[in-house]
């Protein structure tokens, strides 16, 4: 009678009402039916992303996206300065090298972030084509400054390219009115669909740069989905139910209005953090995300062991744990998406629990109180 | 009251058991959980593959799974060998060219294949590195004898690369035995889960020219899914919830056995052309696939704008049209994955009906009795 409850920052915990649009009987992708569907899923992304260009998507994982937007936009005479501040940073620094790109990898503390300083004096020597940062790292539950760094690169030729996967639709995001030049994103994170959507929306500037580029690769040539999007439609077989699943996601958010979603992330974010405090976790990120949040566990506690295991076992609430240097000491617990105030209180109660069972000092119930009186103020 | 009955080529029908088991929560890809099934699921595959190497699940389209294959696979330094019968073809030699192959593109005529005999002249010559073939053209529904063109590669360092996207799990293929060295499919064809996943399985022949090659790209490089399937994980976020549909449909085929599904495969394909004779459709293949068959119309039928149409909205069946020099001349028709003697014997009757609605003449019930009589040796 344990309920299994999903906090893990991605897949995160997705819609009923996604999933039964999902399991409806398949049809074809190259029919109006899907079209229509498809249209509507990319148009309710652009409110979302807020622009007004297309936004792409692609069956795939996240990394599908950003490779897609390495591979085809970045300019290639010039340096690549990636910002590696923690998996996915690293990551993108990968990518840029496997397509011979002279990379400027700046390896951060993790838990900071790029400021848009930083960014600047790299930026003025001119030696760069573009940057590519990450809005919220989901290893070290850090934030990027992405309207800052925009204001740096928007009036140059330098593209700025954004890992938004557990940014949009989560945390402030005004790709057209900052300036961003790529943003790239993912289903299973706030978007409420399970994993298999990429999706990346690009700036004129970005197209400009794209268009001088041969694509050296075929299934993520962005100019190939330019043009099928032009006419609702996929380059190769569309992922047909995981784009109906999507388009009721993206209706649900925007029934809401995605600007209501960030304040209510940034509380839960806010109400996470305080209850945190009060049973004895600390905030391991200098600069937090309020997608996903990085607690650090009291010393004797065994987190992947004995406390991760006991909350899912015992209490049925899945949370990640550590990676890289923060394995066995961190726990990273998810609230963007599918995530209501109920589900906080709940998780807070269990994190009591769990770490009483773990021979930790918790006020039990001090938590739950501290949780309660932020979320009160939910709207 | 009209019930909706999908017969194109892919995407295909599938099994409202795949798509309930899809439609349950979400849950992690880093978990016990996940990994039982993605082994369950990859092992089932290697059953259907006959093989006893790793099939590598990548999620994708089907064209992403080929592309890893060209992009990771095929030797650099000689010649590759791209039988063009169709759009399928026609695609691997583009995509060969996009990472700078030598290609030597075969353009067959429409409804025919390449043959062993034409295979032996070019691979004798000593200059190939790699022969690429489909064994079920989708566009031209015409099948290559992949077992007979093994026979040539197999003790040559050439790689024998087949898309077997509409020929796994509805076609013979006995990748092992015959020596096959690249083996691609996708999860919509007869696989009989929805799109969005690819699948690789290579020889050692063909691993080991993988290891001498550097990827030239990250999401699609075979060697990150080797070594993440080796702890039964995927390098990046695993789509769970196809992986959650493969698993049940592979369990449904080996349930089975793919050598009785291969049968009825055939006797499907046999009794639709013998229908599609009594009606007054033509085989358009000189080399038929026993997955998927394309049939030629009557003079004076509009197909696209009528037959088809009619089918659709009246009857409630989908076919696809032709492609290319077939557009407008011919249908295709699906009859791998979840299709049964009923859905046939109701689709010729639908045909019949929409053959006889478009002004052409049709003996109603002649071609449900002639469809009807061979799957009588249903078993």
């Amino acid at each position: 009678m344990i309920k299994k409850r999903l906090f893990t920052p991605g897949p995160t915990d997705v819609p009923p009402d996604v999933l039964n649009e999902m399991a409806k009987p398949m049809f074809h992708h190259r029919t109006p039916q899907f079209r229509e569907v498809f249209r509507a899923a990319t148009d309710g992304l652009k409110t979302i992303f807020h622009t007004e260009q297309e936004v792409i998507t692609i069956c795939g994982s996240g990394t599908a996206g950003m490779e897609a937007a390495i591979a085809c936009a970045t300019p290639r005479d010039k340096k690549v300065l990636v910002a590696n501040g923690g998996k996915f940073g690293e990551r993108w620094a990968k990518i840029a090298r496997v397509y011979d790109l002279d990379v400027d990898e700046v390896e951060l503390e993790w838990g900071t972030a790029i400021t848009a300083d930083d960014v600047k004096a790299k930026v003025d020597t001119g030696e760069y084509g573009a940057v590519i940062v990450v809005q919220s790292e989901t290893s070290t539950a850090t934030w990027t400054d992405v309207e800052a760094i925009a204001k740096v690169t928007r009036d140059t030729d330098v593209l700025l390219m954004v890992d938004a996967i557990t940014g949009v639709g989560a945390l402030p995001m005004d790709m057209d009115a900052w300036g961003v030049d790529v943003v790239a994103s993912g289903s299973q994170k706030a978007l409420m669909t399970p994993p298999g959507l990429a999706m990346v929306s690009l700036s004129d500037k970005a197209w400009a740069s794209v268009d001088t580029i041969d694509a050296p690769c075929f299934y993520l040539d962005l100019k190939s989905y330019r043009t099928s999007l032009a006419k609702d439609d996929t380059p190769t077989t569309g992922p047909v139910n995981l784009i109906t699943g999507l388009r009721v996601a993206v209706d649900m958010i925007n029934a809401i209005g995605v600007e209501t979603i960030w304040k209510r992330t940034a509380l839960y974010a806010k109400a996470l953090r305080t209850a945190a405090e009060a049973i004895g976790l600390t905030l391991m990120s200098k600069s937090p995300s309020d997608s996903v949040t990085a607690l650090g566990c009291p010393e004797g506690v065994d987190v992947d062991g004995q406390f991760r295991k006991i909350l899912k076992t015992t209490y049925g609430a899945s949370i990640a744990g550590g990676q890289n240097e923060w394995k066995g000491k961190v726990v990273r617990v998810n609230h963007m998406g599918y995530t209501d105030p109920l589900d906080l209180v709940g998780l807070v109660a269990a994190m009591e629990f769990a770490l009483s069972d773990c021979g930790a000092e918790v006020a039990i119930g001090k938590g739950v109180a501290a949780v309660a009186k932020v979320l009160k103020d939910w709207q």
